[in-house]
């Protein structure tokens, strides 16, 4: 029997974090219609469209007017899926039947008043003021509540409604179940072998170097060894970081930074404004601020859809729901292809 | 503080099969843009196309030419995400570097020779020849393989890539994550209980009725308490039924029917061939043939994109992705909608 090569033979690799396996299938991206790449129709986002409830000085369907805001903007989702108050579930001892209360607060950042300006294309100080409002709101919403989900979708392909730039902060009085498995495999793993698992995971990822993208000062862009989704990445502080709001000021200038540049090399993968969901999770707030976390690590995370072109995803259906995640190509081959884009965007080419 | 009334008030349910939580965000629904109902395009497949490789006579990529087949035709996947052979990953003891075997077959197999006719608008018989493949072909897969996934991914909406009605099964030398999860969770119930989950399960939904949709001899069809996606349902034997292949000759007569009729309701819901995921899942194969599997319940599961009408789905991103599912009507609401379509096709209303 020939030799395992993980670029040629199907294997499965263990994600440690969520406690799961992921089939990998490299041989499957060798099927014959893999290198048509087509380029997807330029978007016309206009600058500012007064109908549009994001921009600045638009009256919201609520009836209130946005201010005239230079930065980013926050509020309160008009149509929210979790609400500060309201009446709880009713016990019930059957366990075929239970439920929970579940309450929290939505909201929404706009990232910049021009509709047209995407996280890549705008400058590293307004990047900045993003990350202060992170920092600022994750304080705020961290205080009462137990979960507090940063996260941005972005393209109409990964449910964004609104094609002004913003993202979304759902923050929870419970304890999701995703970072719950997180916050009990970190624990785990902390309480076996006496070191924080991304800390100790990044340590070696910076020796074995074939899925590191992009380093800076504070800061590295790499692939998990465990990647789901065909481009999926992390973004890891150098330092061991429990939470988003815990950053110096120089890891925030460094972070504004490498998220422009990683942003851009996603936008040159297939020279579209690359549709992904990104995220950031960090140690549970709320009861959990006065408690040991030391077993967490901040991480940001990237699940961009696309597999093989601008105009196709990668679907997890079928096979995926109901058994086992699947990907076409190893996490190296991923890495690679990112690493050798260019770091200027496609759209600052020319001129 | 009003009473707690699950129509209006955001709760989370338990899915005790898979051990998540599911946040029901009901009040969402209420988005005035919630009413706006598009009709698809009708599809215009061609009974049939001499270049689709799934058609009779044609012939396949690899040299290959399809037989004239008259019902159903199986063959083995083209460009297989899992093969039988090949070399092993290496052991590795960092227990953040974890990969393992994964070997195994993907058939496909079409259910019919026409291109135009998709499992609701097939005749019971036909439908029968079907179910009878499935049967066979988990029987002679499941001699080797530990996990038998049968599958049908329908639309292009869920990633199928070729219009003729067809589905598939990917049979694992392993055990993956989700029959996995289903599989300790029963038992666990067993164990504690000592009824069968879902057995148990359904003898109190046909109590409680809220959730059914859809009676049979033999079969219940209906929406889990616990579902996740907006029409997401559950087709469920009356009897204690370990694999598909235990079916009775009558259970698999009456399975034909049914199976027309709910995919019946679910092209009736927005008057398009619906997309779905559709699987069956029952106790594990291979090397647990022979062990007590007596904690397990056939089940089908239909796991359905579209939430809105036929254009708008529900998309599964941001908060999903990273925290936790959630929806936007609770389960009786969904139930309520389903069981009161039109038990005839759309397509034979006139005439
Ligand atoms: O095999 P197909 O139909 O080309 O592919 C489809 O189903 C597979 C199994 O669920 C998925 O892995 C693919 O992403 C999906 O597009
Ligand atoms: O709130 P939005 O942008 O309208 O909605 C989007 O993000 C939400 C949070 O991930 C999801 O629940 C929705 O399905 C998605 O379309």
């Amino acid at each position: 029997m020939s030799d395992f090569n993980a670029s040629d033979h199907t294997h499965r690799r263990y994600n440690p974090l969520v406690d799961e396996w992921i089939v990998v299938s490299p041989q499957r991206a060798k099927r014959p219609w893999l290198g048509q790449v087509e380029k997807a129709a330029a978007d016309a986002t206009p600058r500012h469209d007064p109908k549009n409830p994001l921009c600045p000085r638009v009256t919201r369907p609520n009836g209130q007017v946005n201010p005239d805001y230079k930065n980013t903007f926050v509020f309160d989702n008009d149509f929210p899926a979790l609400l500060p108050d309201g009446p709880e579930p009713p016990e019930n001892d059957d366990p075929l039947f239970q439920s929970g209360s579940a309450h929290g607060k939505c909201r929404v950042i706009c990232f910049h008043p021009w509709s047209d300006l995407t996280l890549p294309l705008m400058n590293v100080t307004d990047i900045r003021c993003v990350i202060d409002t992170w920092v600022k709101e994750s304080v705020d919403l961290g205080k009462k509540f137990r979960w507090v989900q940063i996260f941005e979708n972005r393209g109409a392909v990964m449910g964004c409604s609104n094609p002004h730039p913003h993202c979304q902060i759902w923050a929870c009085s419970f304890f999701p179940d995703e970072p719950s498995k997180k916050d009990k495999n970190q624990r785990t793993f902390k309480e076996k072998y006496g070191k924080t698992m991304l800390v100790d995971y990044l340590e070696k990822e910076l020796v074995k170097k074939e899925r590191i993208i992009l380093e800076s000062k504070h800061w590295v862009w790499l692939v998990p060894y465990w990647a789901t989704w065909p481009f999926e990445t992390m973004l890891l502080p150098r330092r061991h970081i429990l939470r988003f709001e815990d950053q110096t000021d120089e890891e925030k200038n460094d972070l504004s930074q490498i998220l422009k540049e990683l942003l851009t090399v996603y936008d040159n993968l297939f020279e579209v404004s690359f549709p992904y969901c990104m995220g950031w999770q960090g140690a549970p707030t709320g009861s959990s601020l006065t408690e040991d976390c030391s077993h967490w690590q901040l991480h940001g995370v990237f699940y961009p859809p696309l597999l093989r072109s601008a105009t196709v995803k990668k679907f997890m259906v079928g096979f995926e729901m109901l058994a086992s995640a699947q990907r076409d190509m190893t996490a190296e081959q991923a890495a690679e292809r990112l690493r050798n884009l260019p770091r200027v965007h496609y759209k600052n080419k020319e001129g």
